[in-house]
């Protein structure tokens, strides 16, 4: 049961190979900031991008050539091969870490106990890849937005029953992620948000949520493995509003829960974008907060109004993004998940091969010029230099060390508010030199 | 110095006239929910959009005829005359509240010190117009954006000493509002944010905001003169990025630096759309964090990017905003001020006056048809039966009082999770009946 | 075969009515400016969204419940059901005119002959029904974006069997519209555009796409049967750019491609805000050019980036787009077509009554708002006087009549450049006294 | 008169230097393709931003130091300084064409006859200046959107004395284009659109506008020096619609007046970007048309909705804009002109250089990437292979050769249509192998 047995594993060849099946930018053992680019990278693959996607869109059907799912037998004999190619495509890339949705990877079956019975198959199946190859779980989650019982969410649906429903489905995910030994457990709370405000108690949804992942610590304690839960913000789509925004929201409603100890946060190239942010910005925001967890690696388009979720090639960006991870001290438990689906166009197998070194190559590029940022001193020598006043005069040093008052700063400003001159921040000159730390 | 004596005061007239100085809704003492108009909406007039405003834009000078400004003498002369005009203007609409920036009511002078004395006489005459007419101060605020010393930013600035400067405008600032008897004391950060992520250190820029908000708190304690505070977020323009991006934003930050009990949100629709939200979204928001202050109405272009501080005339989003002002029981100390402009081309001083009755009268529309909306339990009824299953059913009570837990919902879903059967939330019918009660 | 006998036929009973199932503001026969209102409107029932929609979103499955496609038998009994459902709720709504995608009757077969055949026997039940009801045809189309072999495209796809395989199903539609007595016939061109400029040689691709339309006119004419040919535009999605991006766009490429004297615009609310227009803008641009032909109703959100295709019910929108359409002299041979889907929570198949009705009464409501502009001159006053210099003036005369040449107005402004004196445009007041004017 | 004599002339020095003063890439001698760069770009210095702009934005004055207006003397004194200053900078640059606004470069006086007087005294100078340095013109401009009078637009204005003095301007600017020797000739319709249609007659305007044009022709005819002719597309800002909205738009409006012999497109990154484009769109839709005239060099930032006019360095907007003028064969008698403007915080002089450098090294960058794209056949030899159907098969040549007719196609669809296979577009991959062309 062997996929792509007509390509070798993928291997840095540099960027004068004609072999399409090769990273031009990404070596492993490659030492960048004193570890390799392996352990500073972290990749992961995405089960349902990488496997179950077919391609439909809103106006279009399947276009993918997947040969798991076009040989027969049952769903379950599908879902078993389908774990075989996952890993197969995980080894030919050299990634060491996956990550799924439970309904990627079963059946859902008639009714919930089928659907626990055929998680319990597959995941023994997992298990065995992973001893097999050493490939470790970062992530799972519960698809709670597919099936029209979650139409109007999860947590902060309207119907008590679709929260207990909810509620099972992360109840086995926590058990399936201790089995497995999962680093984090995401929440994506693709329908946790409205449709319309008419019809919807905002505050009472977002109580209900907070329940539910309380719920959710205090089962996770009380089977003895706390995974880092994650919220993923995204602003819309599919709800015309969602409850987890973006960072800087999913924090609101962190503190205001006293959810902080134990949540995270997932953060998508994407989903800033929709929001109207960059990725550096979201990265710092969650950095600010302490809590950046993982990332979902993609991109969308800047001038799209829905999630594209292309494989990520903008090395700018990503650049500014590793700046912000590498500042961060890395990830800790996290990693980069691509979170990345070939475009319905790329619809041969290969593809999901290509693409996923396209993304690889993107960010050992990204790192590679980050990691130059930071031992240039480039960007912190020109942020030490531009707050030096809060160091090195008197004014600056009293507001840092609390000292300082209304009174005895207007009283500074009254004798020397007309003496202060400006520098200029030669921003042009900045984003030019910029541009050549882009690898 | 009467400079609309040919315009009468404007009355209430119904949909009926043809005068153009007449109210067509506005009503001032027409009962509504129990209150006259008046008091339901707190309508207070904005000094900067009223007198000062020229009517240059990026691209344009200055259009407006404004016959304050054109007489001669010195700039203190002016600032007199523009007092004078501006409470003409409020009495000829009967609004009983204004705001102002420092900066909009006195010349700053070559010093601050020179600021200081030009404000206090100012000052002197607002209080004199103040008992004059009974007209109040609904709330003042500094003006820390204008100058280049705050090119970037106040509290977030690089520079301890501009921090110090804002520090003394504020100081002076809240010393004003002890004075005139202010309500609210706002912050709109106009430039705290970002330029460029690269030459910035957003962890410290917020640390210092907090700073300067503590040090606002505190003196105002130790002068005996706790008005509200009010921040006002707005997403981005002029910055890149402003720290206050939107309500969740802003609550976040004032979550992060335990500044909860003194601070609430000053919400504006234009900020509301820029950010990608509805008006009544940032106001429900607001409502749910216990947060909601004031409001600063005008409306903007939603195929703009910019803020455009229109004239409110829209009357289905301004419905929906007082339907959310209601549900709050009102807006407390705070009111609805028109931070809106003539357009460029509406340079005539009789345009200050149609375009504030414009704005009044879809207040008042708003505020007859949200009424309308309550009394006969429209949209309440619906949300009731849409969340009745946490009322009606053992397991959403369970969920309600605390006595869920993953286990017990689980075994619920194991024996019930097939019987859900999903409601339609008919919203396409509730949006059309929705018109009728657009007034 | 009756799916809805528990509800009566839908009749007009006024704001006042409980009735769900009852019109509060259309009155097929009220005589609204010298015409019923059902001649005003041409309303028309789009098959796909009222029959084959079934509530996928690309994040979830299925909601929608069909009686129609939940009984057994094969794909062409449930083709035939369709039929019967799809007429019976047209008569339950009064409606006289509907459109179709070829696939969204038939089912496509193994092959393009058996298609044929498919929508012979299902054009034959089709005739029928109108002949029964008195129902026309308004347009048809060809779906050439859901199968995989257009994904990039039809006319403009990279490949000539594939532009091969579009013109046979556009021959095919040509041959049912002369069948069916269709007024006109639509091209949206889903697919026609590119996903990426870097594989994309649009020069060549829109060359392809003139040719393509060059052949149907010259088809249409060989079966003696010409419809007005009807371009869709829309400016992205599923596309990151499709050609017939909006209005203008369209007529750019009808001018350059000698095509104007075949082809009209077919216009979508949620197309033209997508393109960053309003929809009044895209009509009156069509009138502008001679070129407004018909009419897809709908309306997204303005605060979001995908085709939503909401009901339309937003008054205010469609009460200046029926303005429009009345200074346009109406729509001629075309209507206004419900291209409008029931959102994904409104599943039960009432709500596609409940829908329409929320569609039509908006744009009744519209009707008789632009109606009153227009008997009371209300906008008409206000142009002609704000233009008036060039009726008024020797200056402006000299322009109209084209006897001005630069030397003239250069005279003319040496002589009097400075005496020019701009009135105000009171835009705040219209726009105030425009909410008077909507029903 | 010598404004920075402590900079030397800029050099270039490679990406070694650590001169802030010195070209990174931009070297004028170095062959590309065949041309020097200096060639091969053409670059223009924009008067307006590098002169006279003074850092106001909506929010904040003025910040620029420019000590050419910080000397005193007379309106026309610092007009004369600021040529002086303009050319030096050229000269420290090495650009060797320029471009201006009528009132950029003299003041307007207190009437017409005042300002004619003012133009031609300093064009006398600019016409020293162009023979003491080879520097050339571009081309020039009226301002006609900042003055009162233009608040609705010129030649689309609803007053016909305002379109007098629009033509006024223009007669001057073409005779002023004769003197100095100008190329072309921009119309940047900045108020020409509207600011609401409620008050707006869109086809009579567009008619004036169309008048207007045809005047410039046979005035530019009757002097005997014809320019090319170049409007500028923007979507909007200031107005909420302008009629040049984009590329295509421009061009349907040329179309239907028949101005397309003297008219083609001065495009901007920035306008494409807000009017939802990439550049690369833009500049191959105005190649598609024949309409490809110059090129105005700047960016925005994608996730702002107003011009922001920053100085261009994202390497890879800017080498795919290169690659579509490199496939125009360059842009004949147009260039590239640095309509950007420094940030509001790069208020030096100095800042001045910096800022053009970086965009010239972009510029420059972009040319060495995109010369290497075609001289790889990067993306050409995937074009040609995509497309290879309409030569390689027999339909294909037939759709071509112009003999293919609907039954024809249909005939082979319905003998071949089953047969046809996709082929993969890979574009993960293409989009992986351009980041290796980026410089």
């Amino acid at each position: 049961m062997a996929y792509f047995d007509n390509i070798p594993t993928v291997k840095f060849e540099g960027t004068g190979t004609k072999n399409m099946f090769a990273f031009r930018h990404y070596n492993p053992d490659e030492i960048v900031l004193g570890k390799t680019m392996q352990d500073q990278l972290h990749f992961a693959l995405a089960f349902w991008h990488t496997i179950t996607m077919d391609g439909t869109d809103p106006f279009g059907s399947a276009t993918m050539e997947r040969p798991w799912d076009q040989e027969g037998g049952s769903e379950m004999d599908r879902a078993h091969r389908r774990v075989e190619a996952f890993f197969e495509i995980a080894q030919k890339l050299g990634v060491k870490y996956y990550c799924f949705h439970d309904i990627d990877i079963a059946p859902t079956g008639e009714t919930l106990k089928d659907f626990y019975a055929n998680l319990d198959e597959i995941t023994d199946h997992l298990l065995e890849k992973q001893n097999e190859t050493g490939i470790k779980l970062l992530w799972n989650t519960a698809n709670m937005f597919s099936n029209p019982r979650y139409m109007n969410g999860v947590a902060s649906s309207n119907r008590a029953e679709v929260f207990a429903y909810g509620a099972a489905q992360v109840k086995k995910g926590l058990e399936l992620s201790k089995k497995l030994g999962g680093e984090n457990y995401v929440f994506w709370g693709g329908r946790e948000g409205y449709e319309s405000l008419l019809n919807t108690d905002m505050g009472l949804e977002m109580d209900h949520m907070a329940k539910f992942f309380h719920m959710a610590v205090d089962y996770a304690k009380s089977i003895d493995h706390l995974p880092v839960f994650l919220l993923e913000p995204k602003p819309k789509e599919p709800m015309k509003h969602q409850y987890d925004f973006d960072a800087a929201t999913a924090m609101a409603f962190l503190e205001k829960y006293d959810l902080t100890d134990y949540f995270k946060l997932n953060l998508e190239t994407n989903h800033a974008w929709l929001a109207g942010h960059t990725f550096e910005h979201e990265l710092n925001t969650a950095r600010t907060f302490g809590a950046l967890g993982s990332v979902d690696a993609n991109q969308g388009d800047y001038l799209l109004g829905w999630d594209t979720d292309e494989f990520p090639t903008l090395v700018i960006d990503i650049t500014l993004a590793m700046y912000q991870i590498l500042l961060n001290g890395g990830l800790n438990k996290g990693g980069i998940n691509f979170d990345a689906k070939v475009r319905r166009t790329s619809f041969k197998a290969e593809d999901l091969l290509l693409a996923h070194i396209a993304g690889m190559d993107t960010y050992a590029r990204a790192l590679k010029g980050a990691a130059a940022i930071i031992e240039d001193k480039f960007l912190s020598d020109i942020v030490d230099a531009r707050y030096a006043s809060y160091k090195n005069t008197e004014v600056g040093r009293s507001i840092e060390n609390g000292s300082a008052t209304f009174e005895s700063l207007a009283a500074y400003a009254l004798e020397h508010g007309e003496e202060i001159e400006m520098e200029s921040n030669h921003l042009e000159y900045i984003k030019s030199v910029l541009n050549d730390y882009l690898v």
